[in-house]
């Protein structure tokens, strides 16, 4: 067994399992040789120079092996991702082996100076950047092709040999991390420093910015109450609360960039480097050399993708909304039915029928999305692009317009053709609150019981009554690897954006929307929570600086928003009542204040400063100093050449 | 005399003078000797390591220097500027002494490798680089406090020893340039990297937007002249050209974009690094511990300066609005009479006097616009902003507001109170040619007589016949430092801003403004070639990577001639008519086509990329090679450390 061990580390105790590469059942056996020695080998052969070692349980080597690194590789490892870490002084700077030491709880024995997601993402990164040096293909595997510079990782997984690689969760960590998050009842905020240690930042973000939504939607609701409450329909009372509802999205909107820098800088990406951008998994094309790298590697022709994407994908995109259109229109009818059926009986039975409609659609509304998203997800893939974030930015937009009509769609029509005030409130209650119940249900607590069932079934088989913490290493290995797989922050994110645009497009028809918001942000933040530590598979960690599209998907909303409320309000009877000689007035007011509103809105954005002050200056004194630092080597090069200018 | 030169050259004919520094007339001695020693010391001894030598005329010595540099030390400081040069194998790279025989045109005896603008430049920044050490005061001027790193230039500049620093013209390059620029009337485009290599990037960046931008200009005249010709008014042809010259003002300014990445990638400047921003000349305060350098430097708190800016410069600028609606309105008083004194009298003198209270207006507006501009440098200047930009921006923001107000609320007026389109195209007409007059008149032609004046008589004084080519170096020197300082781009871009307004506001009613923008632009392009080369010191070269903060201000100004001109098309009684029975749908049909442009023009400012394909094919390979670079650092890092792993 030792030769599968790296031959740096000859002690066992060293070695703490970080991550579990599962192959596939009937792996050639020159192949795993050929992998685990190309892992462990020395970063000077171009291995990753890592720990790795087979699981052995009572069924015997099962092809799972656990990935550990010694404590000196992985600081090596966090140089090389570029890893943004606190100082003794309190800044934060990119580590560097050789400045370790001035780094706050740095010490050659301290083991928690990195944390195990940190220690998980080096890994990881090492293992993706594992690159084929002269192999023509995986040993043992001719059809699974390789070149020179070709990440074996990737290559693997493509050709299926490589099942899945994931970190291990830690079972006390996570007792501790669950118990302060969702394991009790407790008005506060969550423990964002502690979700970013264990699950990284990309996961923590999302969670701050569900925590800071909801605190957001707080006033709206707050102020929405009593205009449910007291049936207040007065106009100056609604255009002030759509107003404020406007405006504050803006604020709102705003303030989030600086809240988002105030935690990623503590958290450190915020100065991290970009790094340059391999090209994704998926993508293939006949080997070129790639004018950007001068390596060889697949290449795909721009041209090819360009068509693709508007002679297939925008076609099935339109033809989708239209199908959504269609389907709105049926819905039409049968809410058509329900109402002649309402008058027919008058029975409370009848009354109930009225929802009925609603219900369906929003159940229809929901199942479309999830097919569309499949599709979308297939077509994206095949336009074949080269980097992930093209990928998600076309994945992204593809959904986004999708989901944005087939959800809203019958909304603009009620308001805006039908111009019946009564059924959007209606059908927008519902719609509202099917689906923020059908997406607790489906994302969460439908995940959990089926994963409690299955747990308890697999302890059975285990003929053992040893709680979570007892496990060995092999009995929570083989309990993890079955766990579903958390797919990123997407649906979540998305999930948001159509809570706000419920809250935010028809503010003024139903000042509800934001209280049901918050009251179903609270319950998601225990539920997405329990299902981030108790049904999926550990993530990986992903450091970001910021939530990226979404920023502007929401900001895009909100300007929306402006138009359809400002739209509704001068429909309103009330106001109406206001212009009682001229329609024309009235337009003209409407799209006058649309107008200022709007402008108001550009000029926040523009005023508001991204950065809080100072995260400003600490920025600024970072860059001065990496400036002063270069101006130095600039310096002391001109005292060597000064005897070169003396003899000029 | 000797002691006056760097004592690194010995030998006298290295010496090409490429700066003036004119001192105050009646200077301490020790005070010029010191600043001599400074700028001539060694960079060890905190010196500049530049040559200087005291200019001799007829009239004995007259504070005048001139400072030049040896070939390596302009080597030297090409790479302290971060100069980007182009290389051997044409890429662009940043420019470093110890790879310079990688770079196109470089050999050791090469000295027109780098331009004489570059030269100049690398010595301005020196000079301004030149920092006070121990001392307290400027020696011999106790009141001329200084602090360590102090700028002494920017100290000698505030406190008035010393008058100017500027860079002599090259007389035969600036007459091969001239003939080439302005010589012959020829159709075809500007020598831009001549002007580039004269006169720096952000002038030769300026005429390539005033070129890019006729051009731009020329579709819409050429669409536009029909309509005055023929005097179409129908209703689709309008539509139609409104449309187009909306969408193509999007167009343009994106495209602009592309073609600026162009530019300033061949010139380098894409790729420059931005240097850290030292306190502008003028920024006062009490001496305190910058927190973002950790130097003592003027300090000034961020609050006063707040309420400067809300408590004074906000209500002054208020008030100068309200005071130019003020005049506005006495022009309409005074239109009002020369109309009654039309009807009135009815003949050929009074159907001119018609045209007479516009063109009292638009002299006015410009007057108005120059008084104004000095109040708000004069105000900018008292906020006592730290940076140089942040001055710019707050400068640039009063102008714009007051300057657009100024010119466009009468039209405003006109278009959306009076509703008569008459007179607004006779008020557009108006305002548009005599401003253009005028300010060719005030900033080129006018100058140039008065310099052409002063030189017939300078030169008489001198007794000479020679022509400009003969003239001794003390004679041009003496010549060119009474010459105007040319103050930056300024103006110039606002001209053009105000222009773009004139043509794009309400291009539906006046479609030859483009033709006569054109025309105007044609002959701006000689004349302030002329005024570049004939009538200004040489300014400065200054790297620049695009035109800035008027990229927005454009685009600002393509946003709201969207609005204008649909309200325009919306008044006009050929669309009226389409709509008899109801307004409403008028009002409601010109609301949603001006959305669905708006939206349009955002989607297509997403979509055009702002570099083209193949410069950011160059960017990214840059990117990666630097990156890579990093990653054999740490390699290699890694390699040493790798007998440390084994014993670990």
């Amino acid at each position: 067994e030792m030769e599968s061990w790296s031959f740096l580390d000859t002690a066992e105790s060293n070695f703490k399992p970080l991550v579990v590469i599962e192959l596939a059942k009937g792996t050639k056996e020159e192949t795993i040789e050929w992998f685990t020695k190309r892992i462990v080998d020395k970063k000077a052969n171009g291995g990753a120079q890592l720990l790795m070692k087979p699981l052995v349980t009572e069924n015997g080597v099962e092809n799972i092996y656990l990935v550990g690194a010694s404590h000196l590789r992985l600081l090596l490892g966090a140089e090389a991702v570029g890893l943004v870490k606190e100082c003794s002084d309190n800044s934060m700077r990119t580590f560097t082996y050789s400045s370790r030491k001035t780094f706050k709880h740095y010490a050659d024995d301290n083991h928690d100076f990195l944390t195990m997601a940190e220690c998980q993402y080096i890994i990881k990164h090492e293992l993706e950047n594992l690159r084929a040096k002269d192999e023509k293909m995986i040993p043992g595997y001719p059809q699974a092709k390789l070149y020179p510079g070709k990440s074996i990782v990737r290559r693997l997984l493509t050709s299926g040999i490589l099942v899945q690689i994931f970190p291990l969760h830690d079972r006390e960590e996570l007792k501790k991390l669950s118990h302060s998050w969702y394991g009790r009842v407790k008005i506060g905020y969550q423990p964002l420093d502690d979700i970013r240690c264990y699950f990284g930042e990309t996961i923590a973000l999302y969670f701050g910015f569900l925590e800071y939504f909801t605190f957001a939607l707080i006033p709206m609701a707050v102020i929405g109450i009593p205009y449910y409450v007291f049936a207040w329909e007065d106009y100056d009372k609604y255009v002030m609360f759509a107003t404020f509802n406007l405006l504050w999205s803006t604020v709102i909107l705003e303030v989030w960039k600086r809240m988002c820098a105030i935690l990623t800088y503590r958290w450190g990406t915020l100065l991290m480097k970009r790094q340059f951008e391999e090209p994704r998994p998926g993508f293939h094309g006949v080997l070129g050399i790639n004018p950007v790298t001068g390596r060889e590697e697949p290449m795909y022709s721009s041209i090819k993708r360009q068509l693709r994407i508007y002679l297939v994908s925008l076609p099935f995109v339109c033809l989708c909304l239209y199908f959504s259109l269609y389907v709105m229109m049926i819905y039409f009818d049968l809410e058509q039915w329900a109402l002649d059926y309402h008058k027919e009986n008058e029975s409370n039975f009848s009354s109930l029928m009225l929802y009925v409609p609603s219900i369906i659609y929003a159940v229809v509304i929901e199942i479309m999305n999830l097919i569309y998203r499949y599709a979308a997800e297939f077509l994206t893939s095949w336009e074949n692009h080269r980097l992930e974030s093209s990928y998600q930015n076309h994945l992204i937009l593809k959904v986004l317009v999708f989901n944005f009509l087939n959800c809203f769609a019958s909304l603009f029509y009620i308001a805006f053709v039908m111009f019946d005030m009564k059924l959007l409130r209606q059908s927008l209650a519902t719609l509202l609150i099917t689906s923020q119940i059908l997406n607790q249900f489906a994302e969460s607590l439908l995940p959990y019981w089926l994963q409690k069932r299955y747990n308890r079934r697999m302890r059975k088989r285990m003929c053992s009554t040893k709680t979570d913490m007892d496990l060995s290493l092999a009995e929570q290995v083989n309990m993890e690897k079955e766990m579903g797989t958390y797919l990123g922050t997407f649906d979540d994110y998305l999930e948001l954006f159509l809570q706000f645009g419920y809250v935010s497009l028809f503010s003024c028809v139903y000042p509800l929307a934001a209280v049901f918001a918050v009251l179903n942000n609270i319950t998601e933040i225990y539920s997405d929570a329990l299902k981030m530590c108790r049904v999926y598979k550990r993530p990986f960690a992903e450091p970001t600086a910021n939530i990226g599209v979404w920023q502007l998907a929401f900001e895009t909303m909100s300007v929306i928003s402006v138009v359809t409320n400002c739209i509704l309000i001068g429909m309103s009877p009330e106001v109406d009542a206001l212009f009682p000689d001229s329609k024309m007035d009235l337009v003209l007011t409407v799209a006058l204040v649309e107008h200022l509103l709007l402008a108001i809105k550009f000029i926040m954005a523009f005023v508001i400063p991204d950065k809080p002050r100072d995260i400003q200056m600490k920025l600024a004194k970072l860059e001065f100093e990496s400036l002063e630092a270069l101006k130095q080597q600039v310096r002391a090069f001109q005292m060597q050449l000064h005897f070169l200018l003396i003899h000029h």
